[in-house]
């Protein structure tokens, strides 16, 4: 018996065989080839969760978990609008893949689908309330309280990456100014570095930057670490912003956990110090004290641990 | 058959004899002589308690809710600080009063109690989810998620006057900087107001401050509404800050309604444009439309009708 996660991103389609108790036993990864609209990618993700129905014959698939980025209606798992995938307009999803498959399938927001996998196979398996905070080439965000993803009366709950925190900060893509994405991004980080950089700052990067080569948030994090000064202050700075919108949330929410991943979380050593001192700094002490500020820790496989764990959670016991 | 709401203040102690459906039959209202310590509270208290039994005689009371200030253990009852109560440590307020009157008795915080009151009885009764925000000499607020309060693990959340909305802004009076309560609240109104008029701003306020008069929200609102263009340029400036602080919450929480509160809800009209353009301009369209953003309806009363939907939704029906 198992089940089967599906982390369908605008540019991979993820997918993993997954046992009762979270272990992925097999994977998938193909090309979504989003551009290429609706009917291709759906054929392309049906070929996807086929490979792995094969790789684990005889056995019974129990059900489907799919995580995509967009906004969802949760109970008929039809995709209204995606902004990763192009031509999505109130796609049943669901209804499609269990028409197909003659099993149970659960569609989520994929930022919200993280945070359940963290909660009941990560960091936070022993909390009921944590707030995940997925530092990307956005900020994504999941709420979950009382162990359940909040999703909010529209299913558009979580956006933490779009918090205010600077009023008349930098523009964001959402068009709001100061929103915490446009400061704690992977894509963030590598702006501010490029325009320091651009501004005739000195920096081991420099010698990358003159040779044409991509500048990226684990190029910054290795000359940090290599202690680069720019570098590490700009990665500290990232922190202080970190620990505003943290400050915040815990001020709202008091989360027994703050949960922390994404491809910028690699830098956690540079950021966590100043993250830290600016949550001590504005939010409550009790509300801080019982907060738990951890890194994520199911890593890539989160959106396809979550997904299942939200279908074997929708399933009656 | 009736339930009794007490709205335990730092001043005064307010209380009713209330209805089944929510209608204060009987009203007292006594000063709480917080100064003079916990025992002289509670005696105060009981007194109260007694005169809304008497009034209600012979009609059997059902059970006593009590709203108050501070941090409190929802469970058992215990007052563990409370800001406005001084030497207020771990009193057992809940067991108290049981043993005293031999009814069931709910404590809340104050803020918490108000949202919960304009959920069951006032603005919020046709919703599940919404925010309330007291604009009072601070800014209180209280989360109500699928028809419950959101306490948070240590019943400290819900402090939406502690969200940073800018970062290196004015010092709140929790320590941290640039708190929508340094803005928003009453007390910013006024204190905003009396900076200006100090740095020599035009005023039909100036006046009133000459004489040596005290400058309150409610002349402040006053002049606003008799065109003075400094007291509507300080209101046009709250509903900015307002928004930017509702546009978080929004974009987290994604409520069904936001409802707004307190002694400085009476210049609604002043600040409502400003705040719902703010609004408008930071958080995502599809939870800004599903969001309505209202006054509250219970007024003074909130705290009162509150407490007691909190006691009687905790019995058992």
């Amino acid at each position: 018996m198992y089940f089967i996660g599906i982390d369908l991103g605008g540019t991979n389609l993820r997918g993993g065989a997954v046992t009762m108790d979270g272990h992925i036993t097999h994977s998938a990864i193909k090309p979504t080839h989003a551009q290429q609209g609706v009917e291709h990618v759906i054929h392309n993700l049906k070929a996807c969760i086929d490979e792995l129905i094969a790789s684990q014959n005889p056995s019974p698939l129990l059900g489907i978990g799919i995580g995509c980025p967009g906004i969802i209606e949760i109970k008929s798992g039809v995709i209204h609008t995606s902004p990763n995938l192009p031509g999505w307009n109130d796609v049943p999803l669901k209804q499609i893949i269990e028409e197909h498959f003659r099993v149970p399938v659960y569609i989520e927001n994929d930022a919200n689908t993280i945070a359940y996998g963290e909660k009941w196979y990560g960091a936070g398996r022993t909390v009921s309330s944590l707030i995940c905070l997925t530092l990307g080439t956005g900020v994504g965000g999941g709420i979950i309280l009382d162990g359940k993803i909040w999703h909010g009366c529209m299913g558009m709950a979580g956006e933490v990456g779009h918090m205010t925190i600077i009023y008349d900060g930098i523009t964001c893509n959402c068009g709001n100014r100061g929103c915490l994405e446009a400061y704690a991004s992977a894509s963030a980080l590598v702006k501010r570095t490029l325009e320091l950089l651009n501004e005739g700052h000195k920096s081991t990067l420099s010698h990358i930057c003159g040779k044409g080569e991509e500048v990226t948030a684990e190029i910054i994090y290795k000359a940090a670490k290599e202690n680069d000064a720019l570098s590490r202050r700009i990665l500290h700075d990232i922190g202080i912003y970190l620990g505003i919108g943290i400050a915040t949330l815990i001020n709202l929410l008091n989360p027994e956990m703050i949960v922390i991943g994404g491809g910028m979380s690699h830098s956690w050593d540079m950021f966590y110090p100043s993250m830290v001192e600016e949550i001590r700094k504005r939010a409550f002490d009790i509300p801080v004290k019982s907060a738990q500020i951890v890194r994520a820790q199911l890593g890539d496989n989160a959106g396809i641990i979550g997904a299942v764990a939200l279908i074997s959670h929708a399933l009656p016991t």
